[in-house]
């Protein structure tokens, strides 16, 4: 089998993803980043993800975005309830983390380079998320070239980087079902961003509005609880 | 004057690179990461030209590369000592660091957004250092692209990322001589992988071996002591 790096938020798209590169025959090696999140109980779920996927290898990199600020995922900044679709669908919401998912990709890149693993999976999803730059198929594309200049490895030709986004082109209700075949179980997964001191997801940021509506659409049941 | 952002090691190309973004009229945010280097006193350094330079923020990020191990700077593998032209001339040192110029430059990157500089500078130098893949020019352009497709501010037109490496192509004693030029004090640097116990440089590593031959060449006195 060979190893492939899977970047595991603890929330849906991620696990959905592993079990992805799971049934594509890897054997995987979990990372997870404690970056200063709000929702830090994610990193729970990254790891109950973990286990349930069997990883070979899970890595929690402790990386202080809240140094930069800026977010509402990282700063003193309201994380928005209830918009509307028309408001999610348009602009880069104030959830968005400076470059976030580049600094995760370096960190996976750097791991996959130690263990040998050509191939990176990641969950970003640019339907739901037209918003976030660093979730748009251009961007992969860029980073999968630059990864290949950026080590020793892909310099040498030992391994050729391979950046898999494969729910980049799937509705969140798609992204549901297709876990839900390869057996995910999403009681596992955390995806709230701002979630009461209890520890219930709130039910009402995006990122709780999409998955609901997800599950809905996909016509199956959220085992998650919701305060409101 | 514009912000730019510098990566400060604490080196002589670091320094050289920050003078010179100082010397083209910017104000300078510095950063520098602790990420578990052998020759952690650099950080000293990196304080000492900050301020030297009178940068308006230095942030030095803690980044442990030492999970992941697998280069002389991160692990327990020797730094290797009195190599020859010969030998430094061909391939990639043990001293490379998995995927390391690219998670400096992400890190740079989300700095560079929340402080909305749209020019980043490194001290990069592919001369002397062949042998790092994240130290060519290729791999710059391609940072560089990627930095604008990564990014709000990117993708919104509000900045255009730059990556400067205006040493890329000078041999040392061109950079010592620039930095001369420019007032770096370079009795603050620091640039031994691997001094002794007591902090004096060891005078046989890579990086030791390339400075003095440096200071040499340009007819300059190097302000260091060296313990070999």
């Amino acid at each position: 089998m060979l190893p492939a790096v899977v970047l595991l938020s603890g929330g849906l798209d991620s696990a959905t993803a592993a079990a992805v590169a799971r049934n594509q025959g890897f054997s995987l090696y979990a990372i997870s980043f404690d970056y200063g999140q709000r929702h830090k109980q994610e990193l729970s779920a990254a790891g109950r993800v973990a286990a349930a996927l069997g990883v070979k290898r899970h890595v929690t990199v402790p990386i202080d975005l809240t140094l930069f600020g800026h977010s509402a995922l990282t700063a003193a900044i309201a994380v928005p309830k209830g918009r509307s679709d028309d408001a999610m669908s348009h602009g880069i919401p104030v959830t968005y983390v400076p470059a976030r998912n580049t600094v995760f990709l370096s960190l996976a890149l750097a791991f996959a380079e130690t263990v040998e693993a050509a191939d990176i999976f990641l969950g970003v999803n640019a339907l739901d998320y037209s918003g976030y730059p660093d979730c748009r198929p251009e961007y992969i594309a860029a980073y999968e070239r630059l990864a290949n200049l950026a080590t020793k490895a892909g310099v040498e030709g030992t391994l050729r980087f391979q950046i898999h986004a494969p729910l980049i082109e799937l509705s969140k209700a798609q992204i549901i079902q297709r876990g839900t075949e390869l057996g995910v179980d999403y009681s596992l997964t955390h995806s709230c961003y701002d979630p009461t001191p209890a520890g219930l997801s709130c039910g009402q940021c995006d990122s709780c509005l999409l998955r609901r509506r997800g599950f809905a659409e996909a016509g199956l049941t959220d085992p998650l609880e919701y305060s409101a």
